[in-house]
Order: structure tokens, then sequence, then C-alpha cells
């Protein structure tokens, strides 16, 4: 009998990357639990890590427990799964708690604490700021300085699948005489890379380059869904808020960042070379080889190359705790829009479209500016994996409705 | 016997006031228990309420299960406490669960999830604009159209008494060729209210003006510690970060809003007319005419009237929540910086010394522009309470250490 965990060696989702989610499985009344999707089944994580050292920290409906071990416990669990994927009769016992992926319901698998959003895409941020201060330098003087970032509004992050209510608010286009209000009309998107992190710290701590990969759990694709005429109205001088605090859709499966390691490749060169707190050690600076894939109801719109990003997610968490500020398992920090140097890898529809001037045309034959009612965004991602293999990051998608 | 609950009326922690918070008694192993503060006692909420209908909400170490409970909750629980502490049988059954405050540490006492800091001073911002914007107009086009706000970092939040690090940072002055990196030598205050928010709400979802009463919990001093040269450089053009995020220091004791209702006044006149989902029934906005002192090392340096701000904390959680955003309790917003008319009513040393070019002289001879290593800021207010009585907001107070 063969298993549904021997798998061929190029699937995406084979023992080489081993996702971490929360599942319900249907017609199973013991609720979510976390899963670790394999193939194309997700393996019930409570049940197949019973009597494990890291049981403790998986029995609940959320990874918090289990991120606050730290990277002794991820190598350690994911080191386990492996030698049992690898072993007939290892396969034999986790297959004893598959479920097929098709049967379960997803959930968002960790419960989200702080939630920042970098701005880490040179192109992007030179875009953007083409098209919002077409007057101005298109970065500003901090830009190459630091990660920009800013807080954002964590419980308003939603899993993959979860349908996404157009935000209503106040708006005032250059020749409105005063603000107006109803829902968005320049909905967007903004492809992204979440990365979740474990082990808490204390308030007056700080997290050096050198060993912010211990805080790094995971990778997810994020879609950081924003109302740009909402935005452009409020956000000076204090940064986005209700533009972007209404839905930010994360994949389903979290994908360690052991998984990740070949994807790992040199950053783009830094120049002006940054404070000594932002750099680090060889190799403690790097970029991830994740080329995304977006859809618009099925159309793709855009393939934006994580590698062109300008600051490493070690950067990021190093300057992010350089203040004192705490982490806390769960945490979640985002890219920003990932955005590449031709105009078919831009990470969002202001860009895409240059600002609604210059639409795209989908399969269907119908145009887009900005998202309509009923459009469905999905993002998919590969990266290369050890010995060949190609790492397939889980998907991220929703669906928008009316507003309401 | 007289007991220690036979309060004078005039006391600021009457029974008419009743504020909570979490204790840990010296030398009692039971460990964080919730609290309520009458008098210069705590009352132990866990065993006080033991049998009630909100004993289950009220067993663990945080506010935020009662929170989830609702108003009416609130009210039932207030009510309970009230009718005892009038009645002398009454006040010898919870006298069995007194703690003399001299002999309690106090928490943080509740989980802080979203945070949001308002600007909601027209004084303020007036202020800040023109410090930070000589060039410009000193309120944004959006200021009277909208109570602007961004997300701050919820895991910083600490409870009054906790010591401040002086953050590290990035600040690049006028003159210096390059961003410089060290201690922030611009460590300011900002002094505020902050709302405590309970009921959760799905996303999608609106709070309305006229609802926004039922999710406001209580009010707790607030002082948003902040470093302007860290801010300065960062927050062109997503909004304060790291200049913020070190940390906020909220009061031990949540008063509730309930015990507010006598110090409600009309707000200020909203010129222009907000839009319409801004506005609320008669009494739905209001602000609140609480008076707070600022001292720094004793000497007060700045009396602030709450009774200034622009915005209602009704509207500033009917204007968080109208793009669908999520509410979930133990949410926090604070109003922003409250600065009065007179330049002594001002709520930060940005503005107090403006900008460092006019410093301030405490009682013991020294001079401050910002604040010092060791300098303790400490922030105390009153409301007028009912039929004559006054409450008094517990203090919020920190003292800072040198940068690690």
């Amino acid at each position: 009998m063969t298993s549904p965990l021997d798998l061929p060696a190029d699937h995406p989702f084979g023992p080489h990357h081993l996702p971490y989610g929360a599942i319900s499985p249907s017609g199973d009344a013991a609720g979510v639990r976390l899963g670790v999707r394999v193939g194309d089944h997700a393996l019930d994580l409570r049940a197949a890590a019973a009597g494990t050292p890291w049981a403790a920290a998986l029995r609940g409906p959320t990874l918090n427990p289990f991120l606050e071990l730290g990277p002794q416990a991820w190598a350690g669990l994911r080191g386990w799964l492996q030698e049992r994927l690898v072993d007939e009769a290892g396969r034999d016992q986790l297959g004893a708690h598959l479920h097929p992926l098709d049967r379960v319901e997803v959930h968002l698998p960790f419960e989200v604490r702080d939630y920042v959003d970098f701005y880490a895409s040179e192109q992007h941020a030179t875009n953007v700021g083409r098209i919002f201060r077409p007057d101005g330098a298109a970065l500003t003087p901090n830009w190459k300085h630091l990660p920009i970032g800013y807080h954002g509004r964590s419980s308003t992050v939603v899993v993959s699948g979860t349908d996404v209510v157009r935000p209503t608010g106040q708006r005032k286009g250059k020749d409105d005489p005063a603000p107006v209000f109803g829902p968005s009309v320049r909905l967007d998107i903004e492809a992204e890379l979440g990365f979740v992190v474990g082990g808490s710290t204390p308030v007056g701590s700080r997290v050096e380059v050198d060993g912010a990969l211990d805080h790094l759990f995971g990778v997810a694709l994020f879609n950081d869904w924003s109302a740009r005429d909402i935005q452009a109205w409020e956000y000076v001088p204090l940064g986005p808020f209700l533009g972007k605090s209404f839905a930010s859709s994360i994949a389903a499966w979290i994908t360690p960042m052991a998984a990740l390691d070949a994807a790992r490749v040199p950053l783009p060169v830094q120049d002006p070379e940054p404070l000594p707190y932002l750099r680090g050690s060889p190799g403690s600076v790097f970029g991830l080889d994740v080329t995304m894939e977006v859809a618009i109801n099925g159309t793709v719109v855009s393939r934006p190359p994580y590698r062109e990003l300008y600051w490493s997610p070690t950067q990021m968490l190093a300057h992010l705790t350089v203040n004192g500020a705490a982490l806390t398992s769960g945490d979640l920090f985002a890219s920003g829009t990932t955005s590449g140097p031709q105009k078919d890898t831009r990470g969002s529809l202001l860009e895409l479209t240059w600002s609604g001037a210059e639409p795209l045309t989908l399969d269907d034959g119908t145009t887009r500016t900005f998202l309509e009612d009923g459009d469905t965004v999905t993002i998919t991602a590969t990266a290369p994996g050890p010995e060949g293999t190609v790492v397939g990051l889980a998907e991220v998608s929703g669906t928008i409705r009316p507003a309401r």
C-alpha cells in the first residue's frame, strides 16, 4: 500500500518543506488543532506529536506556545518529523493522523501579537514616491539608512480564504472641496512576505542582526490590502491607519525559515553602508530567492521577485528592537510590497496601473485599475529548496465583498 | 472599630470611584490577582467577588475576560461593590479582603491588544506643526475632518512605576552630514488619557458614535514617552515607530467610565461640522473635565486640561472602526498629548520648552529642555465626581534609566 506520505521528490510540499498551520477536520468534533502540511494532506500535530518533548506546546489551537520554545525546539520537531517521513515505518506511524487537505478547514495558526509592516523594496518605495509626491525626491532621505516601518492592526490579520469586505471611509480627491464618505474606490493589494517571530524578549533589550535568526520562526505569503484613497487623505503626518487596518491576509501555512536555507541569496549592494547595528557577520544578512505570482481572477498580473528587496529580514528585526522594544511570540512583521524593476514584477495595482492611468486587461477581457467587488486575488510563490527541490509557499487568497 | 472602608466623602478614591487594577500582596504566594482600589487599600477582587455572577471572569490576573462581558457586567459589579460599601455589614464583608496599598505590588491590569494613539488636541497638533513644519500650515488639511491616529506597540505598554530605559537609535540633525547612532538626547513625555476597550467585535463591523460607550470600559493616565530626535528622522512617510515603541506608561488603576459621568463636558465647537459618521445623538460626544498635573522630580511643570480636546473618545472609537476594523477586549487607545492654550498647560517638553529653546527651571534650580537620566515624571489628575465629590485618577509615573 502506498502511503500519501510517499511523495515525489519534486513535490513543493515534501519533507523538505513542512509548513505549520491550524486545521479543523470536517466531522471531527475535537476542534481546531495544529497541523503540518505534507503533500496534499495535513498531519494532525496534536495527535502525531503526543509523547514528544514538544507535546505540551502543541496541544492548543495556536502556535504561540511552540513559538515561545525557540530555535532548538523548532529544529527538534522538524528533525523528528523528517526522520519519520524518510522511513517507511515512520510514515506508517504518522499516516494514522492524516487528513486530506480538501477535508479540513484552515484557521489563523497563531495569535498575532504586535504587527509591523516594513517598506523594504526600493522599487516599490521609488514608485510610490513618484506617484504620491511627484514634486519631491522619490525616496525620502532616511530610506537607505534604516528599514522604514510602522505598526499595523494585529486583530485584522485574517487567514487566507477569508472574504475581505470593501472598507468605507473618508477620501478627498484633488478637486473635491471637502472630504467625501463612502466605500473605497481604489482598493489595492500589496504582495509581501510576512515573518513570524518566536521567543519573547523583555522591554529594554535588543536583538542583534547576528541573533535575529533565533527569533525568525517562519515565513508566509501576505497580502496587505490597501485602500489608496483612504490612505492618501489620512496618512500625513502620522502614517497609514484606516487605509490598511480593515484586513491583511496571511497564508494558512507558515513555512519554517529552515526550509528556505537554500533560498538565501546576497542582498543588493547597500550603499551607503548601514550603521554598525544594521551590519552582521557574513551570512547574517540575506535576501530570499522567492518568486511570487499575483493573480486576479486567475489572470497572472505580476511576478514580484523577493530577492530584489533592499533590507534583510534580520536587519528589520534588529532595527525594530534597537530602541529596546520587546518581542512577543506571535509578533509578525511583513516586508512591505515586493516590487522588481520590470513593470510586470510590481507588487501593487497602484504601481502596475500607475495610479490607475494604465489599466490591466484580464484574461476575460475586462480591465482593472483597482479591485472590483467579487475579485479574487491569489498570491503564490516558489523558492529553491535543498538538493534541487522546490519549496512552494502556501497561497494567500481573498475575495472582495461589497461594502456594508 | 472603624473600617478602612469608612472613607470621608471627599476622598478621591471613595465608593464613587472604584478603579480596577492587578495586585500581588507582599508575602502572599497566591500570585497576581485583580483588585479594586478603595481609599488607601486594594480590595482583592478574586476573593471578594467569589460567588457573584462575574466571579469566573475575575479569577485570572488580567481584566480581559471581564472586559469581554460588556457594559451590563461592568455596571453590575460596580453596583454590587457600591451597595456593600455604603452599608456597614457590607463593609465588614469586603473588609476581610483588603490589603494596604503600600503592601502590594501593582501589575499591568490587562493584556494590551491593539494599541492606537490619537492626536486629538488642537493646541498640541498646532504647536508640533509649527515646530516640525515651520514653513507649512500648522494643522494638516485632514486634521479637523478626522481624528488622526496611528497604531503603536502594545507589548511595550508598561505599568506605572516601571523604569524607562533611554532608547538608542538613529538621529540626524539639520547639520549632520549623515545619521548618527546613540542614546536619544531629546527624550520627552506626552501627557495623555488612555481608554480601555471591552467587548470584541468581528472584522467587517463598525461601532457607531452612539454605541461607543458600550465599548469604553475605563480611563487611565498615560505617558507616551517619545524620543523626539529618533522620531524626527524616521517618521516621514509612514509615521512614528521607534521614537515611540520603547515604552508607554499607563496608570496601575483603571477608572471606570461610569465614575466620570459627572466630568462630561461639551466639546469645543467642531468647525467644519464632521461627516455624519462622526456625529451622534445629543450627549454621545463629549469632553472630559480632567485636569492633569505633570511633575518632573516633584516640580509641577504643566497642568494640561483634557476638556480642551477637539475630538470625543466616542468619535475616536467610531473612526477607528468605520473601515471595519475589529475590536478586541484589551484594546487601548490614547488621546494624544493633551495641551491647553496657555504655555503652562502644554503636555510635552517639546512644546513647554519650544523644542529646547526655552528651558524649564525645576525647584532644585536645575534646568531641563528634555529628560535627563534619573528624572522621574509623574502625572496625576482630578475630575469632578457625583454630588460634589472628586475623582482622583491614579498617577502614572516612571524614572529614566541610562541607555544600555
